[in-house]
């Protein structure tokens, strides 16, 4: 593994095998993630130094890797995972492990490629605790993810949409973009899963819609479950999204993040709604409740 | 510029200002275009040394990056190509141009980010005259382009779909795979647009299908002006494509290649059509007449 080993919190990034100073961090231009966005990635919350929910995370990776025929790579990702959050002394962070087919150019790659892997980690933004509290805006995308493709339902390097969806919604003071496919329904929003409330049930897009399996998601249908609050996967129409009762979106690193603003929309009073309350609370209990099992 | 010169013939890479050897030409893990395909490319053909129709490649090339506002490089990327081209040694090339966003983690692009360029070359497939005499198979992809996404009509770095697509099509010995959207009809191939011939009439999907606006694409349309043949661009079911006259494929490096099977089933006699012969003869004086007016 690495030979220099770096002083804690030193800005590292893992790369097949070696922990290395961000500056020296390089792949080859003819890495295949470069060159075709050829790879597929997980991104992992670490709460006090601890991966969360790794395993679902490993099991979306090699349902990915699988789905791509990219060779799993013979890693113990989880360990490298948690020695760069610890060589970058984060206590809280989100992990990016990303694999793609290794170096080689043509579009089908050569056989015997190996995989290149490189783990990188970076601290969670300060400002989430806040919008957690207040909700965000959203913008309605003019674009889908493109529904249909290939890359429906896994987190791949081909993630230029994602790019110029969060752009697109950060220009306009909005939090997150929703991709609105052509039928006029939201499938995702470029990083996250949504969430709406009508008269007491939770709804989300199906899978189907095109959207990311995302673990948070299926932990908060879990977590709905448990509470008895009903629930179903539902189409959502984007044009009338900011009508329902709540809106929210989930992702490993947002948790439970209130919607109350679509477009130039308020949504209901524009505060964060008491299904979004008690799902929030409910996450953060979960963390807890999980970490101290893993612990033990 | 590049300092170390290599000899002629070498393996070598273009990256940012520098020729470097291929072993030793990287880019950051942080690269954009690494981590999430926010780059976009053009390839180019040369005959002899010298770059075909250049100026509508860098068009198109300049087109994209301000459709996804990538800041245009300063760079003489023609002069550059002509460099890659004669220090690997080759006359007749296909050469790529890449150009990433820049360096530097996050969805959203810190502001003034320098973008990263990369200028490949590699030779053309020894195979490809013969497989324009005799044609080829295509595979029909069971998935789309993903239709109506943002990155629809670019060459991007977000590139996964045609990897999977051109590699499926090679398991099953076809030469290419054609996206089939999800209204059954069909967009371009994974590398390469799409024309096909009806009762004497050239037929080729509209841009508003998803398909790129190919160079070779668009010579061929002005040939077929100029023979008098009638065209229109018009929407193809790929459920019944290989019942059509003539089928053909258009790329930079492919020209004009005839396709005799779709799937399993023949195309007419399973030969190259006579409007496909025409315009194959056509297309080959056009790029000597255009190569012979660029040397004058």
């Amino acid at each position: 593994m690495s030979t220099a080993r770096p002083s804690r919190g030193r800005d590292v990034v893992w790369v097949n095998g070696r922990l290395l100073p961000s500056s020296r961090a390089t792949l080859s231009v003819y890495d295949r993630g470069f060159l075709y966005g050829d790879a597929v990635f997980e991104t992992v919350r670490a709460y006090d130094g601890r991966l969360f929910l790794w395993p679902q995370h490993a099991r979306r990776l090699a349902a990915s890797l699988r789905a791509f025929r990219i060779p799993a790579p013979r890693t113990d990702l989880a360990g490298v995972a948690r020695r760069v959050i610890a060589a970058r002394g984060l206590a809280d962070a989100a992990v990016r492990v990303t694999v793609t087919r290794g170096t080689g150019e043509g579009l089908v790659a050569a056989t015997g490629l190996v995989p290149n892997v490189v783990v990188m980690a970076r601290p969670i933004p300060a400002e989430l605790p806040a919008r957690r509290e207040q909700g965000v805006g959203v913008l309605l995308l003019p674009f889908g993810r493109g529904h249909g493709g290939i890359t429906d339902g896994h987190k791949t390097n081909a993630y230029l949409s994602a790019v110029i969806g969060k752009t697109r919604a950060a220009e306009r003071r909005a939090f997150e973009g929703l991709y609105v496919e052509r039928d006029g329904l939201v499938s995702e929003g470029t990083t996250s899963n949504v969430f709406a409330v009508r008269r007491g049930r939770l709804l989300t897009p199906p899978l189907e819609a095109g959207c990311l399996p995302g673990v948070t998601r299926q932990v908060i249908l879990h977590l709905a479950a448990e509470e008895g609050i009903p629930y179903e996967t539902m189409a959502l129409q984007a044009a009338t999204l900011h009508e329902l009762d709540e809106v929210f979106l989930t992702a490993s690193t947002l948790e439970v993040m209130p919607v109350v603003r679509v477009d130039r929309q308020r949504v209901a009073t524009g505060k964060p709604g008491t299904i979004t309350r008690l799902l929030q609370d409910r996450y953060r209990a979960f963390v807890r409740r999980t970490l101290a099992r893993s612990r033990a």
